[in-house]
């Protein structure tokens, strides 16, 4: 059940500490040209690479392996593989054994009773490169149609941005900032927080905002793949993330009627965006809000009491390579997913009118 | 796209004015008792029918039309229909061409160009008739295997339960509370809030917690249907819901690593519940805890600005029959949901390993 | 898994001797005439209700449910139901633990653990009014691209017509034939081919023909939703059907190279139709064409031998009502699964270039 | 749409000239152990690389790239690549831009406007290799429950076979057989005709049989994916096949229903096989029987009459190496097809019953 997607489809597949990872596109729209510039920017914003990421450094070189023609896409699969180059399993010889608390190790191996012990796996946020690759391209299909992608971090910890309007965010600072921080004033502290944390051998928490402008109104289909639905499934799916919300998400449950209901002028537009820019699942032309909570990364060097295969108590001492903030990355890799599912909403929602594919295929109304 | 699931699936049709809702169920398992009066008083659950739910009375009769056979299910298509009776489509005559501030309205109309005004047409709470009714089926599937899935209200509107643990939390007392409150001692306060918004033609928000027990560990597929975001996406394609949290939720954001990790002991298992029953997108064996938050209903009686379908100013000022707080009525909803995606992963989880297999087709391993 | 389809989704429920049949129309689009009495023509053609069909007569008056508003489709999933209103599950009660030869009795009881003895239960041809319905729905989708699907036998048992090319068939005589012929000058031979075969209380194999003109080049996805393997999927799994062609079909396995291949000239198009109008899963413009061939009923009124639900020998008498020839009435059925497939690659082919994508969005190429 | 399968899902990538040829599986069941040698063996059977096959000579070696630990499948998805070593691309340089007759070229252009020209792109039966290594593991999933899959040719051209009882096939002659050929008394007839047909620059078509033997009943979906509609999508999807029939297929449209019948008895079991093994779309224990007709590889060194991408009429002579009887190499990746629809069925079944799924979850009945 790695697949998923209607129209535009993705698979992914690999390991942390095994080749590599890859992945297969289906579904994707042949005549875009494809930007390699700006798919290896994309894994390089992933990398992270700084202080506050992993130390594990990867080059995350790609190969894009089929359905692209003399730089265009054919409309046939694309297959792509980044190899993995930096692994280093012996990290984890000493707890081949042993369920790191609050890691996939140990359901991976209740579910299918086997013990990949090296990096996590399939489990691990390694598998994020494909995703970031993946996501790239599927900007370069929205970016036809002027939808852009954008998120950064707006609390790590307790350190928690006091902005509360979009608009006052600064996602270009963002994009530029080590910890993708939204709020420049904060900024700093939120740093400390994170180095305060690794220093203490500890990880911690972080909470993201990731926003999609120019999405036309009319993407998401009733009930069973609504837009919200959508890309919630994608966001929750994410490792690390234990909340998403929409608009004014869990704010709309203190609110009255009155007050949550955003207006509309004829001029003006929408005059509040507590919905997030989606209504009964579809879109209505204002701005994407989403925000995905990130928990504290799971693997932390301090002594943590758990069990080993054998069902016997064990004291956990880890070694390996981890970042002290998992949220800061995976803002990242949350566009990417948000990339996907619009892309694939915005191929569905191309049939909803007769009258759209009439003009496809050239039938006079 | 109104179809889910991978084994197991649902679909359902209907309109909140039509003649009814209804629905399919394709993959339910052969074997299994049909408890018809079980189905019923699922479905009297959901209407609610006291002063904090619609008056929009509906008896609910339905009909099972296929799938089972002298009171047990056959393994065919389980084809189910509700009549609706109590329709008052006139209420709707005067917003015939205007948008409601916050209703999917707008945007069906945008997505389809076409203005089905009776009572909100498809993107009515209506046709969460048909979910209760199917989740009532699933629960009897899950009941199979002992596992229970219950919800509450923990906060109506700024009312929030102050009890900070799953346990503290009276379910069996939420079952029988017009308002499915958790919280025994701020119930009273809920309801005037509830009352409140009400009189004065407004509505109110609300959140709740939907929790599975007996969930055994192993359940969710890696990656492309984990259990997390099979279920979030469910929950986030409830009508009105903006938020999902699993575990601690966006609390683990504020968290160190060392505060958040669930330790394991190997005689008392889990020393705490912060994952809400998953790692890795797989259930731990733990309770599954959701936390669902529900803006207040769109639907209100105060005057609004809005546009008309031909994009000019008006003043809305709605008839009709809403709840004033539809989370009430949506948690029911959601134990549906999370029943529906349960049971799918159940039965996905069968062939997890080839040892399983072999079971059922009795090869000696 | 009674689902089907990519973004057109049909799934249907109901058994033969239930109170109805019934389905689920999703990804319909919005904006389509529902032409209700093409829809009751559509019914009556499968019917037959002459001497050469079943002597159950049903009235096969459907309720559309859901999705039309007004006269028109409104994008949403439509719902219907078809009631069995002349069902004789006595008839069957004398077979109750019986397995009918080379009938799907024994499969299901198999499969599922059940014995619905009533009519055939879920494997009755019965099915087959809810595909018929549904198939009138995706032929005034088609209609809309003047895209047209037409049928006829060639062959029942041995009487094999000897026209050899698509365009010498009448398929408007086949139309109003009772038993579908496209030969006029070999269909009293076999009529007389078929109530031989009845008044020997035996049945009779049967061929025929699909046909569908006005597609378009381009439909068909890669490897995994050919245009070719789609269809083949539903009509194989209609029942019956032991074999399916495309094009030259089985005679394609005889010929050289140079006698299959269709040349192509600038003005006349392709000289010949070998392909059956598609190449490499998808179609090329010219003409589609399947041939079905269907087994003889399995329920006859000889005396056989089978076995019983407790593994013991029986001899089988039959009662109850059979088409002595089910490809007569299979072929109408034939049509609807064509419809739905065509329909649904339509769909999917909108999003093949980005182009396309273009027009509808308004966005210059 | 390159991705098929409800549990057990695959999917591939890549063009006959282009780095390789690549896939994904997932769903594949844990704690299967992966027989490499096996692999390589089903390659090999692939390959021909007799002068009945094409001169392309590809060492086809493959890389296992996850889902697979110490030998032993993981439960996680596989992916794995096969380079291409021996593209020439120009060979095909001086069709650029002409159409081959009865060749996916022309399709392909039509619905993605871009031509791909380098040996036939997605479309070039070079994409097998994909389906033959994942064929294998499939195999081997298989073989866990004595499920074995043979398949041979009983006829190439108009030399047809006059066996006309499975039992009476060789298949173990055929798999040695550089045509596959069941009949050994017809081989060197069949083999001639083959090199005939390639010294004049010409083809030729040939038909195979499929067969799995040890298929318990019970596998196939009611509808949606019955066993010979899954499996006739995967047969007629392959490159070149015109007609699929199931047991005694098309002949069975010449049958009278007492001589089409299958009779049962207790003890001998089904006391002949027309059904193929099928009944109602579900498998009934016997073994599988397909017919699979190949046309003439439409890529022959003749002259013949195409156009081009404007629209000009040309004349078109081929280079490149091809085949000169598809069928033969085609009967292999026949398998392949079978055996994955078949493993998903296996998995799918798993969950028909509720005493199944009792029996994995360790639940007293």
């Amino acid at each position: 059940m790695d697949f998923i997607g209607k129209i535009l489809q993705y698979a992914s597949f690999g390991e942390s500490h095994a080749e590599g990872i890859g992945g297969i596109i289906s579904g994707y729209p042949s005549g875009i040209d494809i930007d390699i510039a700006f798919l290896e920017s994309e894994l390089k914003r992933r990398q992270g690479g700084s202080k506050f990421a992993t130390p594990r450094k990867e080059p995350d070189s790609f190969s894009l392996l089929s359905g692209i023609f003399e730089g265009v896409s054919t409309g046939c699969s694309i297959g792509f593989f980044i190899k993995n180059e930096n692994a280093r399993s012996k990290d984890y010889s000493n707890i081949k054994d042993i369920f790191r608390p609050s890691h996939a190790d140990f359901t991976y191996f209740q579910k299918y009773g086997i013990r990949d012990y090296r990096g996590g796996g399939r489990s691990s946020a390694r598998e994020s490169v494909a995703r970031v690759l993946a996501g790239g391209l599927f900007k370069l299909l929205l970016k036809q149609f002027n939808i852009e992608i954008k998120s950064g971090i707006y609390a790590v910890g307790t350190k928690i941005s006091k902005i509360d309007s979009i608009e006052s965010f600064d996602f270009n600072h963002a994009k530029n900032s080590q910890i993708f921080a939204l709020d420049k004033a904060l900024e700093q502290e939120q740093k400390e927080e994170i180095l305060k944390a690794k220093k203490e051998h500890n990880s911690i928490g972080a909470s993201a905002i990731v926003i999609a402008t120019g999405v036309m109104a009319g993407l998401g289909e009733p009930l069973g793949y609504k837009i919200d639905s959508a890309i919630a499934s994608g966001l929750m799916g994410l490792n690390g993330v234990k909340g998403v919300e929409v608009g004014a998400g869990a704010r709309s449950a203190r609110m009255l009627g009155s007050q949550n209901n955003d207006f509309i002028d004829s001029k003006a537009g929408f005059l509040s965006n507590n919905s997030g820019g989606i209504l009964g699942g579809i879109s209505n032309g204002d701005t994407l809000v989403f925000k995905v909570h990130f928990k504290p990364t799971p693997s932390i060097f301090l002594e943590q009491k758990s069990i080993n295969i054998n069902h016997e108590d064990v004291l956990v001492n880890l070694q390996g390579r981890h970042d002290p903030c998992i949220g800061v990355r995976g803002s990242v890799v949350a566009e990417s997913i948000m990339a996907f599912y619009l892309a694939d909403l915005l191929l569905l929602n191309a049939s909803a009118k007769i009258s759209n594919l009439k003009k496809i295929y050239g039938i006079k109304d």
